[in-house]
């Protein structure tokens, strides 16, 4: 079986990037994978199912082990990718959706150089503003610091592969982006090295 | 308006790619570009609409004026694709899909290194073979020589950007394929390098 493609997708807030993954998980081609945390689980989470909740020790025990593809810490709590939970899932011939931030991402790239990193942006930083306004769900220094943000993680921009633009109610579009991107990738030429000889050995 | 694409579609003899191509050209997204030819015209065939016909000189003229996109000799005839017809389909917005073989690709290339080359394949050796001998209609040595000129043609495959392969009944499959490659190139980070100061900007 032909392995799935590890897939990033990064985006700053208001890029609509979690409506986006959804709507791309709806088909069984593509999976997340479960991430490992040291929060403690909450009522009706379960462990492997939502999270895996490890101790801080396990958690950097893994980490000087080279067993998280990649993590992050957040309000005093690790959380982070397992290799061996990624891993499973590309092998079973699926694509794996990673949405993560620009740090992570770019640890990714370095450790699975095959990765393809996609950043979701909103149509403009004005639009961005307005939609996080509009939310009315955070506070004027919780906006002022979500835009900041985005300005250090738009830096990175040159170093995903795409940029997918969501536009007002585009995520089922943004969606369609991903799907012909992946569907471009695994017919990109430098993913077939061997195919000269193949094709003449039959 | 948003200039196109410009898609090199090449592909050995009992590919299909004139059956892929004719499926793209169903849309307006998509156009060819009207060939020069030195030939004379047939029965029915109209100047500027299935081909401009010029004369051996002029068209010697043009290719030493760097007039021709490219160009190739057969038959003791030239054919080849005007500048200046490919640069008004790609600035109408429209991709512009150049069924060529794989010299005029390198030199498509050379002249226009955001051009997007696909190779379509058989998929195999073997097959090809089987095709070419079910149609019936060439002599066994007109075959030979098709499957000898694929060995050449397929050593320039690690310079083509893309492989797409055209199984049993599958001209939907590669049109859908390069549709797929077309929106994803769309939206390479190298195709907007300037992305960033747009996005605050606008």
């Amino acid at each position: 079986m032909e392995k799935g493609l590890l897939i990033v997708v990064s985006g700053p807030a208001g890029s609509g990037k979690g409506t986006v993954n959804a709507r791309l998980l709806e088909s069984p081609d593509y999976a997340y994978s479960v991430s490992a945390t040291t929060r403690a689980p909450r009522p009706g989470e379960q462990n492997g199912k939502t999270y895996w909740y490890i101790t801080r020790e396990e958690f950097e025990r893994r980490i000087a082990g080279g067993e998280m593809l990649e993590y992050t810490e957040y309000c005093g709590n690790y959380y982070g990718t397992p290799k061996k939970e990624a891993e499973a899932v590309l092998a079973s011939g699926r694509n794996l959706i990673l949405e993560i931030e620009v740090e992570g991402a770019m640890n990714v790239k370095k450790l699975y150089p095959e990765a393809v990193l996609i950043m979701l942006l909103p149509p403009s930083f004005a639009v961005q503003e307005a939609r996080l306004r509009g939310r009315g769900t955070e506070t004027e220094e919780k906006i002022r610091a979500r835009l900041e943000r985005t300005r250090e993680e738009l830096k990175y921009l040159p170093f995903y592969d795409y940029v997918v633009v969501n536009r007002e109610g585009g995520a089922d579009d943004c969606a369609e982006d991903i799907r012909a991107i992946v569907r471009a990738e695994c017919r990109a030429i430098r993913r077939h090295p061997e195919a000269q000889a193949e094709y003449f050995a039959g």
